[in-house]
């Protein structure tokens, strides 16, 4: 590259559409939040895997219902066509698959990036870049036992997370088809009016309504005796009426769903978790893969879940997921890994936090000690100390100025937070001293610090470290 | 999706091309490097960003020289063009370029992968997607501070992570340009014959010769010249003997950058790691946008850096850099913002750090406590115990089953490396009491554990595990 001509072009300074930087103070609350999660996924015994960020593009195809169409794909330049992942579901699906010998079953969490195509919208916090954070159960166990630990986990985040009040909306797939079955819904009108219904958190009955009589061609009498269930919610005495309706335990599907459900809530409850979750018969979801137990977790306050500049937006999820039993099979011919997992949407609870931080107030590094140059020709003497700092295993830093002005020093201190520092000029070398002064102590008498032996400096330091 | 037929479709069951999947046990070891190496970035008071996972296109041209083809595009899917990141470089150099108002300076670190559409070798740690571990310094400062900073963080890094005696081989683009103008090399031949010195490490140099002068129409004479600079290393004696050398002083670019390059060697000595460093002329480093010292950490024992299956593969690099003070301002139009990092080559040291491991011996999970079950009907009492645990901060887990074979779940503390586990049967629930057993203690006293009151478990517990 010729620097000369280069300078000259005009360049699109930007990220592309959908994506975004973060920069150190963000990171620092992401991080955060990938710790706390990543700390309650370690709890439970989870282990993490990687897969790539893009796969073989026939292994997404089929997956994500109305919404494969926000798959972003590779250019063929190889023979290959791939596409970025759209979730962390498949791909691990796709890793049981061809590990089963190995994976029979796991408990696994996946922290990375996804990728889709959507409308970008910086105020409902949608990327079309952003990070999932997964927890999944793979294997073949008693009914409910790894869906109640899921849904504990989920809890334990969101509550660690500190983000204000929640429920986890709950229902189960069968549940859902049951009723579907018992209204009179065509079996292939299950998924797209299931698509409808999984609008009833935005849109108001009647326009849901409209959406399955007009656009999806449903008799508006079957619509009806949708709307007498799609607004049942609530717990036990849910449970008691459904089992009550006689037309409703009619069908298999919905007695089996039922079943699981009562069984699902008794697990919550030893778990003492049973009063954060709402079973509620709206909840639809809208992936094509869930078999189960299906759930989302949203905010009790709607406040709490506005956009970066405190607009409202809704009520969006904070978390989602579910039981797929089906998914490794259709990679595996047949032979299944049933699977159960969540869905924590890292971006959501970044805004969230973000809103009640003062982003300058974030301390972003690490410094604990400052090495400052106390007049001319210690320059050597500063790095050398610094080394001893770092080989010593303390965050240290110093100007890299050879003559760097004293108070332009103390307001690196400062701006930084860093807590201590040492002083060092021609008089301490000739001495063999140092000083040492705690930086949040402004007294007049602190002042030059505590003069103490050059070769006691790390030990000292370590002391006030503590 | 209906599974009836997704089964039967014929998946070809694998990660794209030079792309792999990690298990949770190969997880163990790259996440015990991620963790060395970030804390000693933290150490030196780097803070990270993060930057999206493709770019536009145009940001990326023009910066890669030869292997700018190998560079992934994405779909025009919506009028934007763009490209999976090449490096982290160059997305910190366009970050720098966008936030110049507020990052002037700033010393930052960046874990993520990158993508090369190289031939990829898996003997040869070479894949399509890796990632890259940097530490950059950018800001205007007093010359070689940074610089002897960045090298003193490679030899710590490299040193923490236990991989096997290094040598840090150290250069500097102006030595090499004025060596290139003193031997008579022609201006628009110096990055070509540049990437052809470059390969010194691999081949010998008849056969580098071969390529100046046949394949790059190099002067025979001229090329002759090449090789007595080039044979040169070692560190003060180099030096010496260069400023010795009337002609090559008379190069103003060979003098500065030997002022330099004095410099540097004098704080790399202050730093304790002169030891380390290597100053040799025949490193070159391809990269097009290096103006000042390059480096790239080479192993003593080149079959340290042998591949996965033991294979030796030459000497490859696993940490490489150097000063970039004109990138910034070809995005910024022509504002600098002088630069100087390195790239710790992660892929190659984990596949060193997986030979040294019994992959079958690594704790992938880490649970402390095991809940078993004695006898028939303890689920729920095991379910609140595990809930218990968790609410505690303890690291738990309990059999998904709702009758658990006794051994079954012994083996699983064995298998996973668990130290202790809580027994409770029918009696303890009735008592209310409960078992702790140390699982590492095998003999016939301690088989049932020891019996506590079951409120003080947590307490018991924690007492164990500290």
């Amino acid at each position: 590259m010729d620097p000369g001509s280069a300078d000259q072009k005009h360049f699109n300074l930007k990220t592309p559409k959908g994506t975004r930087d973060f920069n150190d103070k963000e990171m620092a609350i992401r991080e955060r939040i990938f710790t706390t999660i990543t700390s309650v996924f370690k709890r439970h015994g989870a282990v993490t895997i990687d897969t790539p960020v893009f796969e073989l593009r026939e292994i997404l195809s089929g997956k994500y219902g109305e919404d494969s169409k926000l798959i972003y794909d590779l250019v063929d330049q190889g023979g290959e066509l791939t596409s970025l992942r759209y979730d962390l579901t498949v791909p691990f699906a796709r890793f049981l698959a061809m590990n089963g010998q190995k994976y029979q079953n796991i408990k696994r969490y996946h922290i990375a990036k996804v990728y889709r195509r959507d409308n970008p919208s910086i105020t409902k916090g949608r990327m079309r870049e952003f990070y999932q954070c997964d927890f999944d159960v793979a294997g073949t166990y008693d009914p409910m036992l790894p869906d109640a630990e899921v849904l504990k986990v989920t809890v334990e985040a969101l509550s660690a997370l500190d983000i204000g009040s929640f429920t986890v909306k709950l229902n189960h797939r069968k549940i859902l088809d049951g009723m579907f079955e018992v209204c009179g819904v065509p079996v292939e009108k299950f998924r797209p009016i299931s698509s409808a219904v999984d609008k009833l958190d935005k849109a108001p009955w009647a326009e849901v309504r409209r959406e399955m009589v007009e656009e999806k061609g449903l008799d508006p009498v079957v619509a009806d005796r949708i709307e007498k269930y799609v607004s049942l919610s609530g717990g036990a005495d849910v449970i008691k009426k459904l089992e009550e309706d006689t037309e409703f335990v009619g069908s298999e599907r919905a007695r089996k769903g039922l079943e699981e459900m009562k069984l699902l809530l008794k697990y919550l409850d030893s778990m003492g978790i049973a009063e954060k979750i709402l079973f509620d018969l709206s909840l639809a979801r809208g992936l094509d893969y869930y078999t189960g137990p299906i759930y989302e977790a949203v905010f009790n306050n709607p406040a709490d879940g506005a956009g970066y500049d405190g607009e409202l937006v809704g009520v969006g999820s904070i978390a989602a997921g579910g039981r797929y039993d089906n998914l490794v099979g259709m990679f595996s011919g047949g032979r299944q890994i049933p699977c159960v997992g969540v869905s924590l949407g890292i971006e959501r609870i970044f805004s969230i936090l973000l809103r009640k931080t003062k982003l300058e107030e974030v301390k972003s590094n690490e410094v604990e000690v400052y090495v400052i140059g106390l007049g001319d020709g210690v320059l050597e003497e500063r790095i050398r100390i610094a080394a001893e700092l770092w080989d010593a295993g303390i965050k240290a830093e110093f100007s890299y100025k050879v003559k760097p002005r004293l108070q332009s020093e103390f307001d690196t201190c400062d701006r930084d937070q860093i807590p201590f520092s040492v002083l060092v000029g021609p008089g301490e070398v000739k001495d063999g001293k140092v000083r040492v002064k705690d930086m949040t102590d402004k007294s007049e008498e602190n002042k030059r610090g505590v003069l103490i032996d050059r070769a006691a400096l790390v030990t000292e330091l370590k002391l006030r470290l503590c």
